[in-house]
Order: structure tokens, then C-alpha cells, then sequence
């Protein structure tokens, strides 16, 4: 399927607008602890679909909330830094990969409850009649950092 | 966005099992080590990405190709039983989750080159004019079960 059907790359770029200033509202949900403007962000059926670091899928926007909660209770201060971010746009869904470089206030502790400073996640994004929600994220520690990325296109 | 707009539920069973039936040829891929069968599923654009596990982003179907060729090349005979499949479908897009567990024929040796015996997967599918194809796939090794899938939605 196209990008988006009948669309130039104006409208295109738009998307990838909206679709960003909705990741930035998730890791700023996320850094201040907000749980209300974290379950905003979510696509609120039982379609929704989170796997945090090093765990198994949670699913059903009831159960990803309660497991925002734990995270969000479980996780000292801490500030994303991304990077490598990419957006890809598929009518109306899109995928937003990118590494996430953590960085904590707790000085000489570890850097987060998974005991790894950088992740790398995955979040889906579905267009709603209530604007773009997160529909699946899958965050994972990077363990390898350059092995399988080393062959990355030369043409992007 | 509905899952189908206008389908019933015997349309949406009939998008699970198309579905289904390319994450199948996936998996049949990855054990034989058959590259065409694994780079005939990918989207074969440059939106095609893939995070191995314990990996970065790989991007754009050439780059997620030579990824599996990497992969196939430094990876004992190996299968798969899936565990947990869910599909869940937003319009022309389906995500499924599934936990992966990998028998080896490698006795006493290591599950896989990532030292797990057990991933879990999202895998991302988009509609095409040629079929459904693999969009993004997310792996990673599971290091902590059930701390924060406990709390799945009991209505499910």
C-alpha cells in the first residue's frame, strides 16, 4: 500500500507531524509520571498492545494502564533522549522507531529498573476519529548495539 | 479506527487467517533458513524494518534482507513453537504478538546466538496489492515473565 494514497509528500509530512507531536506526548507522559495523559495517548480498546523491556506482551488498554502505573511507581526521575528516530506511514497507521538514550538524576545508580541506559522501541500509531493513539510499543534494552544494524541501506 | 470498517466478524476471521498464514510462512522461513521465502515476505520498500533481538533498527527491505542472511548464516538448526498469538487488526494493518519459544538441535549447547531460549515478537502487517507483508517486526528476549503481564485484562 502507498504511503498515503492520493497524497503528496506535503501531506505526508503533515502526518509525520501529527504522529510525532504524539511520541513527544508519550515520553513526556512518561518523564513527568502523568498516568491520566499516558492513558490518553492510547488507542482505549482491548487492541492495544505494550511489551516493556525484557517482559511479555500486555494487551487490552485496561492492563497496559495498570502496567504504566507499576512502571511509572517503579522508575526513579529520569529524561529520554532520542535519537535515530524514524518515521514510516502506511495509510493510517504509522511506525515510529528510534533509540532511547536514558539518563537518570540518581547519581552512581543504576540508570533504570531494566539496569540498561538505551533501549530501542518500537511504537505503532493508528489514526482515530479522536486523532492519532498509540496502538502497540515494544521497547527493548540493546544489548548488541551494532552487529545487525552495520547493514543499514547506504541510500538513507 | 474499527478493526474492519463494514466487515463482520467472518471478514475479520478471514483477515486473521491470511494474517496468520504469512507470520506461518515467516517462521517456516526463518527455521529452513530460506532467504527468498523470508526477503518474498518483507515489504519491499524502504519501510521495512526489523530489530533483532538485543539489536538496533535495521531499515529498508535491502538492509532487512542482508540482516536475515546474517542471521541464517550464524544460527544452529532451530524451531519455533509459538506460544500466546494474538492478532489484533486496525483497517489494511494487523500486529500480532506471540512469545517465541526456540528448540535447538544443539544438545547442551546455547538455545540461539542470543543465549534465550524464549523472544517475544510483534510483528506488523500491511495489506498490499500483493497480499498482506511483513512491515516491522520487534524481537526480544524475555528476561522478566511475569512481572508486568500479570495483570492482563481478565476479559480476555
Amino acid at each position: 500500500m502507498p504511503e498515503r494514497a492520493g497524497d503528496g509528500p506535503e501531506e505526508l509530512d503533515a502526518v509525520r507531524g501529527d504522529v510525532r507531536a504524539v511520541v513527544d506526548r508519550f515520553y513526556a507522559a512518561f518523564e513527568s509520571a502523568d498516568l491520566d495523559a499516558m492513558r490518553e495517548i492510547w488507542l482505549d480498546d482491548d487492541r492495544a498492545t505494550c511489551v516493556h523491556p525484557g517482559a511479555l506482551p500486555v494487551r487490552g488498554a485496561t492492563a497496559v494502564g495498570r502496567s504504566w502505573a507499576l512502571m511509572m511507581a517503579n522508575t526513579p526521575y529520569l529524561q529520554f533522549i532520542l535519537t535515530d528516530v524514524d518515521i514510516a506511514v502506511a495509510g493510517d497507521t504509522a511506525s515510529v522507531t528510534c533509540t532511547e538514550n536514558v539518563l537518570t538524576a540518581e547519581e552512581g545508580g543504576p540508570l533504570d529498573s531494566f539496569g540498561a541506559g538505551q533501549t530501542v522501541s518500537t511504537n505503532v500509531l493508528v489514526r482515530t476519529e479522536h486523532g492519532w493513539r498509540l496502538w502497540v510499543r515494544h521497547s527493548s534494552p540493546v544489548v548488541s548495539a551494532q552487529v545487525l544494524s552495520a547493514g543499514d541501506d547506504d541510500d538513507e
